[in-house]
């Protein structure tokens, strides 16, 4: 792990201006009757789950080009995640993912204390087929049209449901491929009514105080439909299941131009919003790090959040899950986090008694102006000093930077191979 | 009316070769098992409703440029969806709109009946403020923040149920433009509650036999945030309301690539489809003839229809939807009232046990194959002769021309101001 | 308009404030090593016109619901934009549209000096029908098939320079609404050939000091094929006209996910950027105030802008071009200006070497942080005080209601008709 | 190969049907003054190349799927591309990528001629890093901040001409994944300019006789930005470039809704069409196959082809660009280019005439009419008759079938693994 003298001589040198810049901000938010300790608490009190595949270089069809030291494990990628949580104190949960990351579950629980973390949702995989597996995935899990292939993608979840159980995980994530790339290549209907007796099938295998995350996806990697292709279906399913089933919203599962903070809403009312995965879009499921491409539209789904945040039995799983080509995916995760947090701290101090009274009138240029004022607040020195009181690093990237850890887990872990994607 | 000699006319230079090729397709059906009599016969059996406003020239927020001969009122109207299912024989019944359409209930039915015609489903408006009206809905309607507001929609609301009593409508169709052009300016939610009681109003006055359908459009008027943006929202506004209620699908009230033919299957299956407005679309609601933009979607469609027509309880309400900008608006509602019976009747002579077979074996290329062969059947023999066969036309289009109808209203009917749209 | 001392008393109300707030941002800005003063120069220095049709309340082709104290004609308009300018003294030009700014240019050049207001780009009209025109303009005006319907939108386009040359304009905007509601309606290529045509007409009658700026737009009114769908088509155009003609982009004119800065660069280098229509989108030409649906694409767009700000002959026409529904004119135009500024301020303090750097060695997730640092500093002092030493109000909405000006004009100003859009 | 008596005793079973079937259709053609000989003799003379690459079971970035019986190199590809050619007489020139087909020219071109087929468009790759690469294109290849990253991945092209010159090809396609994945990881104006440096340098080594294809995408496999995002940017490329660049267009490359056809219609008025990758989509760069999605797009980018096919040097390339995930990949492309040749002749029987004089006369109706009554025109005789005319197969997926090819290839081909795509 880090090392804390690392991290303090990292805070050590940002101290002062953080102080600075924490009581400028302090008294400009007393004039606008906000206290700034009680947002700094919130900051605190928040966190976001970590993918432990996301620790890894991720790729599209056409390529992946891993960086040096990637993890070569779950232990290695568990390393990562407790690199992620020591700096940023926002991430103190991981998701596992099965097969990638099955392991010994008493092994997984040791070291999960030791660096510090949880666990989060478990994950299932039927769209991609394991070496020696009995039947393909060629033509969907859940929902595909042969019994025995259905059987077996059920039997994998319950099987993830065992190892979450075993290191203290509370829920089950299942997202499916299962679709078709043709019309007329299958029964949009019959496929529904499959998935959904299969979805009863592992339904009936959780433990009372689990809950099973269904999470829609508009497109990919089937290119014509897709079983589970928005929240309509999602609540469908979530309704049909019963009170345990709830809807995860990835935020770039969704058609272009969808309005998705409106979607946020309905399922709170409708009692079946169970959380999030969170990154950022411009076209597709592109996976880019949380908050970079439109910090606004994450801001307004947290607005949603904070706003309705009081409704009864809400109990939000936060995870990020994102594809990091480019950077190294350590840093990216703790960028995301940070991003994530920030928009829940810039949306926590809206005005909302404010807001409200100009909603009533209909003065929409001063309710969203309201929004806007919030959104604009740099709220960074809350950030730095909600790490900074946690023993995390008030820059966090730059303190993993000067830890040299990347070079150094480098040395001892395999060098991952590159190559192409699904397209070779 | 169009005269019936014209259209014996015009169709007495069409015969012999409808007979020919009527009998070319019978054989060529026949070699593929199929009766081109049953076709016929299905052909003849289906209806879609026209929209009364639908005979006028459309525009848009620029401009619009009326023709010679528009409509005056309801009873032109109601003249020219006469000439219109005259020469199709294919849309027997007209959709009012209050207020545009008010009259004395008894003319209206006279006026329907010496045209042979009925009523269909009720629209009512509560996006646009009318003279005199007391509560303006520039800031939302049914779901308006002041009560007496969304009292006065749902009002008027009740008042098209009375009318449409009066004149044998079953089906009140709500759409509002009611939502939001700012983030903040709403509560995403409470606006959707506020809405759900309204509805709840206007559904404690539905009479027995009757149904409300609720209808979605993701946005404009409203271009941050719609009420009812997509079909999930819908669904929950019908579940929440009863059995009565169920949804209502416009072709054109999509995001962008969305798969509309899945949406049909899911309401299907929550027993929530309640009908139609077909048009078609390139990029936004652009409300174009039906069939003319991507007539493979329309096809799949009604290919989910066909597949699933004995589903319980199914009983749809077809209706066209469109704004004729640039063309004659009577030809316009003949071409789509065929093309959609068109999409009807290239879905009806899909070969579903081999689709099934290909299904079942996951040959998703034949599969396919069967899907087209079936859209790629030139059925414009079985639509002609089922027109035929009822005192249609062969070619309406060419017989509304013949009978020189534009010409012969714009003597009587006054002249349209066009000019701006609601840009200025 | 607006008394002096009403804008002179909001801002002693705020002036300390707003000095201890300046004082703490240059402080932080300095740390980064960033001079206050320098960008609060580029502030004052930053102006975007305004369209005089924007002071109008704007519409949708279901409705209009005007507000009071609408302005009735130019000279109202005119009035208005003084407002405007007096509180932001960000907007310094007017952009008229003919005809429905048509007046004695002697009179509007007096009655913009009195205002403290110059005149921007002339917008011609040929996308709507005027009472008396010779030939309409239903399919077509520049591109249409008939010569002599080309010819009367060449002329009326030289009109609006003849207008523009004695009120000071030195360019004209040339956006037509021509193309098609149907596949096959027109020939696409011959089509844009007449398009091309019309323009170099108009083109050769330009002054030696105008510019010709061709704007594109992907849809609407035409919802099949616009003539000018896109920005290549938009460069071929200007490429074909000569060195006087440009292209002017308008951020709600492109397709869903289109990537707006990258055209930004690219007809920045080739030397054909002309300006800018600013507004904001969410799903279409939705002409939402500029800023308020996704204020990083805005930022980025003029992070495009201040990187290549010493590009040869590089001299853009700024305009704000929106629809004020819901809101009062005036006080979006504030907004708007204040937000098109903000994103101007912020752009100019990136900090471009560590950027460069950060690109050079490919360290994406830094080059993106250092963007984003800028975008998350929050400015408002700086815009504040370039509008306080410059004589306009601190807070230009709270200044624009404490003069009361809207109803102090709706006492002499006719009451505005609403009613439907295009589509009644 | 497929022994030609296979294919003679599939054509015996189906030889009379079709005779019935091609003389009604000739006789329904008759009437509407087309001689169906003159349709056939086009259908003919219709190409379009298959890539090599696409005769393997493609994947995505989850997961592949391959079959039994995948082609193992470039040998085995051709013996592939030679079944499909020998079934449809429609695909008469294979396209090679580069490395994965790298072998010796000599053997290249032996085994082509061996299977009947020459050789298309080289395509290069630099999109993926190659074992043993010195330098990796993680970051960008032409347009790399790094010269030697540039001047290897100029090299890697220039060896792509020097193979192609040694087995006859005329051309280069050029398409590469640079571009960016955050808001300011590149200069988007540098990098463009770094991308024309290169190219210049790639066009200085073409063969005189020899075209330089510039492809453009709007995403992926670089998710905020790519190069050559759109036709804009690839006219200004085939611009600076000189006479022998010019633009391919791969129907799934654009951003949604865009209107494809009139990107065809205007690169050919610029002079710079060179030809195109056929393949169909629904969402983004799906790749399924050509006309099973949008059956009527496929045929209206056919009906500007058809249109402007008289214009001055054009001269276009046609190629399938498709991934088939869930079907057998030569089935898929038999069936894609039956697609492509099928719009083909869809668009030749368009009443040009008639289709002229509803357009001068702006009847909307009739002319979209026209295209329409084209468009369902079961041309399925006619593409059945130019294949047995030709030797080819009436049926060919049924002759592939009944041929047994794909067991008898998997019995010596050696079995491809699939497993994970770019994610894992």
């Amino acid at each position: 792990m880090i090392d804390s003298s690392i991290i303090e001589a990292e805070n050590a040198a940002r101290r002062a201006d953080l102080a600075e810049d924490y009581d400028a901000l302090g008294a400009r938010l007393a004039r606008r009757g906000i206290e700034i300790e009680a947002l700094t608490a919130r900051a605190v009190a928040f966190g976001v789950a970590v993918p432990s595949w996301g620790t890894g270089t991720g790729g599209t069809r056409f390529a992946r080009f891993p960086g040096i030291g990637e993890p070569a494990g779950i232990f290695d990628k568990l390393d990562d995640c407790g690199v992620i949580h020591a700096l940023t104190r926002a991430t103190p949960r991981v998701s596992l993912h099965i097969p990638w990351d099955r392991a010994d579950p008493a092994l997984l629980r040791e070291k999960a204390e030791e660096a510090g973390l949880g666990f989060d949702a478990m994950n299932s995989n039927s769209f991609q087929d394991q070496p020696g597996q009995a039947r393909s995935y060629k033509f969907g899990s859940l929902s595909h049209t042969d019994a025995a292939t259905r059987a077996q993608a059920v039997e994998h979840n319950l099987d993830c449901i065992e190892i979450g159980r075993a290191i203290g995980s509370r829920a089950l994530t299942v997202w499916i491929g299962d679709g078709s790339n043709f019309p007329g290549q299958t029964s949009l209907s019959r496929q529904f009514d499959r998935y959904l007796d299969s979805m009863k099938a592992i339904y009936a295998g959780l433990p009372p105080d689990w809950r099973l995350f269904s999470e829609h996806k508009i497109y990919e990697p089937a290119f014509y439909s897709t079983v589970v292709q928005d929240w309509g279906t999602s609540l469908m399913t979530a309704q049909e299941l019963g009170p345990k089933a709830q809807c995860l919203v990835d935020l770039g599962h969704h058609a272009p131009n969808v309005n998705i903070e409106m979607i946020v809403a309905r399922l709170i009312r409708a009692g079946k919003l169970g959380g999030f995965h969170f990154n950022d879009s411009k076209y597709g499921d592109d996976d880019l790090d949380s908050g970079t491409i439109e910090p606004f539209r994450l801001f307004l789904v947290f607005n949603e959040l904070v706003e309705l945040e009081d409704s009864p039995g809400l109990d939000l799983a936060h995870m990020i899950d994102q594809s990091h080509n480019v950077t190294d995916p350590i840093e990216s995760l703790i960028v995301s986090a940070c991003e994530i947090q920030r928009a829940f701290v810039q949306a926590s101090l809206v005005d909302r008694t404010a807001l409200e009274a100009y909603r009533q009138s209909n003065d929409a240029l001063m309710a969203a102006a309201t929004l806007r004022a919030a959104f604009r607040t740099d709220v960074e020195p809350i950030l730095q000093m909600a790490r900074l009181r946690q023993g995390g690093a008030i820059d966090p990237v730059a303190c993993f930077r000067a830890s040299g850890w990347r070079a150094t887990v480098a040395e001892r872990r395999p060098k991952a191979a590159g190559g192409g994607g699904g397209i070779v």
